[in-house]
């Protein structure tokens, strides 16, 4: 491989001849090398695209950059975020935890590539653009790295998240109308209970979707609060006067995302609440996702040895032994999922603690859990809408069957002839292996056309909506 | 002692002569021998009577229990809300997951202590109130308890936890203020920065507190909804027609708080997803309650060895072998209580993701680690504001000393002479352990004119306000 | 009330007059209303009570202590490990990080009782012994709370959990023995599959919770190392040679458990990683109690729309409103408790790794929590055992009928006549929900013959041992 | 893109045309876009690559697989774990639980290779190798997953993750013994406390590791148990007499660590108990080294405004705004891998209760997590290793300073003098800002000669060894 020497305050760096970035970013490489190469999330790489070219063009209204800087810098932003340099960014998640190198990274991409468009070499000193002077002005790691996290952050709730989890909510909202007045029996406890209609089990997951969605949308007003503007400890030192209003105008435009500035840019360098708060909500959705994909998989058991009251599409080959098997393995996939979502929120728990005075220094922690967290969801809820919750049938015999033989129905009689009597009828079925009918006439608490009248499953579900 | 006997449904049980409790709470104490006695919060136990009052009032109103009935329900529900009963409920959180026994706990005592105060005797069978008919009329534990549930979560909240970090803020934001204009040095990375005033350093906390109380109330409206009226699956089976609106009336009246009826009754009964969300908003307190403890003790860090820029009060001798020895006990005991904080939030996240089918039978789980983080919470922070936050003085001498002597100023310098320039000043002066100014003077690339008028650590901290 | 004047270094405290305790507990109480009162577990104070004892013996040994000192601070320690001073003991968790308080709680106690004991008046000097410079000689909070936290911890692990596993354990066993030829369906990914037996699917279990059983033991060794010794840094400043090898011998002595000084006392001041590791070891076997519980209930469910292969024992009615449910309660506890122990462990864990130089002040509360797991595993364990699972048995008929009619007894005929044609088998069979045999010979795969020869779920199950 | 068709018991498929994997992959890879692609470790590939290989020597072995078929396996296996086959394996981990397509994935692969390098085309049918029936002989997803996952498992602790661990723990052994007489000021509760050495200090840090060495090491005996012979659901159908014995001996050959056969292979079906357990002694390691990371950069915070007694390398430019920052980037690596694998811990452990009945279907969730915890603390570790322990050096002025500062060297006093007297020593030293020698002479409690006799730090440092 071929090198060229790079430069900075500390001396110097042999770099890869061919790359864009510089020597921080190659000292970075160096020395953190943990885990897989590259690891730093390349929508993070595209929230500081969009943020260097919205300071830029705040910079120039503000009469701190010339024209032809904004423009170099932009032309290249827009590089980035259409993935024509994602190879350019070689930096792992576990680095400094202000996110430093993978700002110095951008900076200098940015400088380099510009130069090159400009038609000089790499390493012929910085004739365009100055990676810490222009690409980086009116900018500190300390605010650019939470900007670029909720860029990256608010984009994957909106544009993934979210549209996935209404997309799976959809479908079932549309199985709960369509099966409203399938009568079926009720469990608590995993045991025997009272009879609803599949309808409104479904119609509680849909619930539980439509409280997880307003939970999220509930913490995206802290989300879209961007720290730039701060610079290095949030008083905002080095930036002119409005940049701070005007950067976020920008970056707004840019995203086309209600981004605004920070109210405390201390509070947005020192903590990351609103990373904390937003993936809170995403791992209600993953409890809520755990217990719907759950119930699905153990109303789908069988086929002759389960529950079986529904069927869900069989999609491939079940096992590598058992010939004919079919698994639920949408459902497998979505609680995995969960899971992992649960276990991020510990892992951004932790990272949100831990700042310490004016910085927070779990930033690529929290960023790297959060997306993925954000991304896994989202995909998931489409998949499992796809491939498991439109194909979801009722198993009809099967549903008749078990609420026909229930011994719950007795609770229609508690108001009839009160809990006691009631308890004794369904105890003496169950020993006798007799049906409630026999079983409440034999012992004479109710007539055959009282009970006849009296338990009617279809009666016993409520207002059907 | 002395035992009686009672009957319930599957034979007879020895209760305690002298307490009111029945077969079924007995049984339960029998059965679940398991940590502490009694271990069920009595805020449950309180939320049950508000409810029990509740739906007596209804089922009067809408006409299935006679009035007298309604009465005598109602009056010992107020001696229960009144502690007058508190040792009648010897249950255990570690009980069946639908806290059956404990609104069993509620119908009997109820049900007896009504038969004392009408002049019977416990045991000559229930000819005032029968506990599962009149007591329990028109509800279920499954919906009982989560109400109950909802009720206590809500109240601690509200009336404990955001009280308490309000008065926290309200501190803070005064010593903000306080000392808006006391400049000192700022630490990334737990290094050297540039300064900041200690005012703003503290509406960095006044801001991460408000962020959440705002994600704390943002969850109220879910936490509000309340499951009475679903019954045994949801379907509201054996209830009259307009009960779950009416008995949510009922409890928003007693109880002071706007709880209303649940949307859909099948997720009220069957995921506990509120829970999960308002405690992920406590959590989010915790992460910052951690952060801002945190720092607090590492700025009052000394007397002689530390940081010690601020000054906090001496509560207690602290050390039993070193003389003179004064500990940030208050800072130790919040970030104490953020971890158990974190740690409920785990334990309540898997409960929630374990609903089955119809029902969530992790409630007392659940409901147990919510109000013990809604209650330390609040009182930890009430303990730190009156021990603590209220004492914070700045170390005026120290201050000064510490930014005086700052090579961080420097930065000061990027706008007029370049990143690159600037570094080579700050490095010099740190190898040589001289002064900026000295140093910049000596490269020569400022004199002792522009230095002075250029590194001013007052005007380097940007607006006050 | 009636109060008296106390004094320490600080000042003058008022105390409740009939109380053994001394000006700093009644500081740490009035400082610390935070949650319950008095919920330092009881556990801990007689770990101090073992060590203060040992201390006192190992100080006289070493020729620090006089004899009549020692042996009244030992007299005072025993009425404590006898339980008659339980109420002496006010203060709460959520105070100093180090437990201070705690250990001058102790001191106080101490010292005041001799003194009554000896005939004279609380708050007349400390004519008998000093808090400071004889009970808490050759000692600091730093060692001595490490080290009642060791010893509540081992006692707990040793003389509850365990116990409480293996009684469970060995109840799994035999009924995995009493069960072993019991073939039945098995389920993978909730779905029919292959058979296995009974008996074999209980000995899963008892692997489990042999392997949880290990890991703890594992873990014992590290926990058995106790601080003391090691004073106010873990240099054993003010202790004399050999003081701490010669206490431990006599914690081990008096207590019964094999404790030994600790290697390092660095270590054991400003880390507790062994209390990481064996709770880490708990969680396991909360895991696997999990697993086990969920399966038991699973198993159980019905009576007559659930997989019931198993019965359970009915120890109480399941619900206030549906007369005769039976509910597996004992299973639903134990998962609450498993879940509270994932929940504790994060607690825990945080608070392990926040130990800051010289020492850890998270220490109560990891103490607490780590209690708390320890002690409702192994009761949970019991109540379990004795409640629901000596009382499992095969529901014979319902075995049979799910064995029988599975289509996954086709994986016999792989090894006959390959895994497709065999798959082909299996999916037409269900589609036309006929038998396995049918299909098989409509197929022309096999031969009536050829198919009883090679389906016999009998032999598909392996060895049995 | 061209495309061939494939054929599985489903149907049909469209594959990419130069791709060696078949229908069951091309299938999954359609199912599960969830996540980046690929993301299933390959790692667990090559754990495949083993056991597949093991398995066709000992289906060979046993009769069942001629030795043509066995040396096919092998040879493609081989270059599996050469790396030459890495884009053949394009699944996630958010697939089936039981990772049933990535053993379909090998099967094909592995089948498909061999025919091509026997000169037959891909799509010719299977002439020379059977995926199912030959590759997969005598085993099931469900023992060749956790198979795959504990070789790859016990590969990671053992190849990176103690080496890793072992690496950094001998420096800081080194560095211990080259300070040990580096006298220095301790501190508890961030509080100045009596002297320790820095040698001592970091013989702390070296016993932290030391234990959590020891715990991994004693999981590694549950890890080396591999499932391979339970096949479907434990009970070995389908597998020849002493099959599970023999693979398990060839894997232990393979891969030069001492693998042997599950004792019981329903557990190592059902549950992951092995990973759990492992990993919780990763996440203890985790815990430590966040003690000492964080340890590490507060003592080394400064250079001006912190504690700076010692230095560590400067490796890159801290800062893009502050000119000459260096910051204590290893140490935020370090804490922010803690931060992760603890996450893990919490995915894992929800992972490992969820097994049902005969399966646990989180294996690729479990497995990933493990995977990267195991290598991110082994290369977490030799990253700080080498760019920050290895150049730890005191900076003895500044240790000097404040140890001879100190006022907690007053507790030498405690023996000659009494607690009470020395703690009024240090209050009046303190509040009068003067030294504990003068102020000790002013209160009359010693002489200057007494004072300069007792009070020796060199001395309060205990045994050095």
């Amino acid at each position: 491989m071929e090198y060229r020497i790079e430069t900075d305050t500390m001396g110097e760096v042999k770099v890869p001849a061919d790359k864009y970035w510089g020597a921080q970013t190659e000292r970075s490489r160096n020395n953190f090398k943990i885990g897989n190469a590259a690891s730093m999330p390349l929508e993070i790489i595209k929230g500081f695209a969009y943020l260097k070219k919205a300071a830029a063009y705040a910079n120039h209204d503000l009469g701190v950059l010339p024209i032809e800087k904004r423009d170099a810098i932009a032309v290249v932003c827009d590089e980035i975020l259409a993935d024509q340099l994602n190879d350019q960014f070689p930096l792992v998640i576990w680095q400094t935890g202000s996110g430093t190198q993978s700002n110095m990274n951008l900076n200098e991409v940015i400088a380099n590539r510009a130069q090159v468009l400009a038609g000089f070499k790499i390493g012929e000193g910085e004739p365009v653009l100055k990676a810490n002077d222009d690409v980086n002005k009116s900018q500190s790691s300390n605010d650019t790295y939470p900007t670029g996290m909720h860029i990256a952050a608010y984009k994957a709730v909106v544009e993934v998240t979210i549209p996935g989890v209404e997309k799976l909510r959809d479908t079932l909202a549309k199985k709960s109308a369509e099966f409203m007045n399938v009568v079926k029996i009720g469990r608590t406890h995993l045991m025997d209970a009272t009879p609803l209609t599949l309808g409104q089990e479904l119609s509680g997951y849909v619930a539980q979707l439509n409280y997880g969605i307003k939970a999220v949308k509930n913490t995206l007003s802290h989300l879209s609060e961007i720290a730039l503007g701060g610079t290095a400890v949030g008083t905002g030192l080095n930036t002119p006067a409005g940049y701070d209003v005007l950067v976020a105008k920008y970056i707004a435009e840019f995203t086309g995302h209600p981004f605004i500035t920070a109210e405390n840019k201390f509070e947005a360098l020192a903590a990351h609440d609103a990373i904390v708060e937003t993936h809170g909500a995403l791992k209600q959705l993953a409890v809520s996702l755990n217990k719907i994909s759950n119930d699905i998989r153990m109303l789908a058991s069988g086929p002759r040895s389960g529950i079986g009251e529904i069927l869900i599409p069989e999609n491939e080959p079940g096992s590598s032994i058992m010939p004919g098997k079919v698994n639920p393995t949408q459902c497998e996939a979505l609680t995995m999922v969960a899971a992992q979502v649960m276990g991020n929120d510990v892992a951004i728990t932790i990272g949100g603690t831990q700042g310490h005075y004016e910085l927070n220094v779990f930033k690529p922690l929290m960023a790297a859990n959060f997306l993925q967290s954000a991304r896994l969801l989202g995909d998931a809820c489409v998949s499992f809408d796809e491939h498991c919750a439109q194909g979801i049938e009722p198993n009809y015999d099967r549903i008749k069957e078990l609420v026909d033989n229930s011994l719950m129905l007795v609770t229609a009689l508690n108001t009839k002839i009160g809990y006691y009597k009631a308890a004794e009828i369904a105890q003496t079925a169950h020993k006798n292996n007799s049906t409630l009918k026999e079983t409440a006439i034999a012992l004479g608490y109710v007539t055959a056309e009282e009970f006849d009248e009296w338990v009617k499953p279809e009666e016993m579900v409520g207002s059907l909506k």
